[in-house]
């Protein structure tokens, strides 16, 4: 247990001068009745698979859970939490060698509540096909890197343009991800997600407990691609994550409808209280 | 001044956490006759746009004028080495705030001077279209980020393959460039590199050298895509990067011509001692 301005990785980490290494976030909740963090199997299944692919694997799956326990132990503060486990690759250079593995725990960044109320997004051109990742593990589909620079760069640009954050497009025209959550769409009275696999597409936790739970309740679940055509015809468009689940108001210039009664149904099944 | 070991960087420095920062790395030579860092301008230059698409910038060139020149002051060992510059966008939690900077240098890698000799590559694909990038600055094309997880992941596919590393192809099957190198080809008793608009692939400070040394003696030079279909045509292919001149023998199954002299040939213009 350090203090959070305690230095901790050496200038020659991989992690930092490579981006080489995996995270998860998860959402913890501090309440009067307990401490939980969400779905946190689930997530912890993601991470091992990400370091399995950055051949930073197989993680013991024992010790990550006990170092959580010890950090969930030791925070207290009431309300909503953000959980994150991460694995870099190590030092390149120095006498320690061997990954890097910590965990960090922060209060829900402020913003999360206020995008719970309604959010507002703009697309932006990822370059990829949406079926470019076939076949080529190397380019880490499905593995959340620490190399996000893309996506940060991506919600600036959103920011800059007024908006609030930013769906990828892959070059044919098909809505991939928000840079930092996966998407759920409500259409033709099912809900929808982009399938993950060969379209590079982040596998999403929250969005697929959701799902999962919407689907035990009787609501019809799918996957598929939609293009900026298909905006007009949707029933309400939200972005999942651990941070909450949002619906998206605006899409680039178009208006979607918002139901407040199917966030909240949405929310519920994520586990989710209401900001 | 720390020792390789000391921890410098927090959990929460988004350099670590999300990839984001930019680095530029040159090539330092310890001589009798004195020290230097070969095409430090450049890639000082190179460095500040990097930061300055990154939202980072303009860093204070002078400031990093006379950091590079302390590291340089103290690093003794004679023969060649690598300096890399690093800039993050700094602690995301914790007291303190700003750009994290610092300088590395470490001897030049064992690897460089056998892969001089000779190497083998096979292509991967990027899944990019040769011309995905056009007016798409978010996908910070030409910016040398720290989120090279792909990157890294496409040279170990390339070792597992049996291969020194690999070579970016585009979706559309354009070969662009090298994991950590840029490409110079001879073909038509011409030298050609990639074109680095709007195809993401990163300027490479040592091809432009190169390249600007062989026109000025009297080589025609210019930029073009080659496709696999061209491998067959080509009179010789280069990894060009500080780490030095380095001849592709091979491409996947296809053998290529080497002429040393013309390997001696850009070494020379690239500055570089043949290992």
């Amino acid at each position: 247990m350090v203090r959070p301005d305690a230095p901790l990785l050496t200038a020659f980490d991989l992690g930092v001068t490579r981006g080489d290494g995996c995270f998860d976030t998860c959402r913890v909740v501090v309440e009067a009745r307990g401490k939980r963090v969400d779905h946190f199997e689930a997530h912890l299944a993601r991470f091992s698979n990400s370091a399995k692919a950055l051949g930073l694997g197989p993680i013991d799956l024992d010790a990550w859970r006990q170092l959580v326990g010890q950090a969930i132990s030791a925070w207290t503060l009431p309300g909503e939490a953000l959980l994150k486990l991460n694995l870099t690759r190590g030092p390149e250079y120095g006498l320690r060698t061997g990954p890097t593995a910590f965990v960090t725990i922060v209060p829900m960044p402020d913003a999360a509540s206020r995008l719970r109320r309604g959010m507002t997004a703009v697309t932006l051109n990822r370059a990829y096909l949406s079926l470019g990742f076939t076949d080529s593990p190397w380019l880490l589909g499905g593995v959340k890197t620490l190399s996000y620079a893309i996506n940060m760069a991506a919600r600036r640009e959103a920011n800059r343009r007024g908006s609030d954050d930013a769906i990828f497009l892959s070059a044919d025209g098909c809505l991939l991800e928000g840079t930092t959550a996966g998407l759920i769409f409500a259409m033709d009275d099912k809900l929808w997600t982009t399938p993950t696999e060969n379209s590079g597409v982040l596998r999403s936790i929250t969005v697929e407990a959701i799902l999962h739970e919407a689907e035990r309740e009787g609501i019809s679940v799918s996957r598929a691609f939609f293009t900026l055509a298909d905006l007009t015809r949707l029933q309400g468009l939200w972005f999942a994550s651990a941070t909450g689940v949002k619906p998206v108001l605006r899409v680039d210039d178009t208006n979607l409808p918002h139901e407040p009664a199917l966030t909240h149904k949405l929310a519920e099944c994520g586990g989710f209280e209401l900001g």
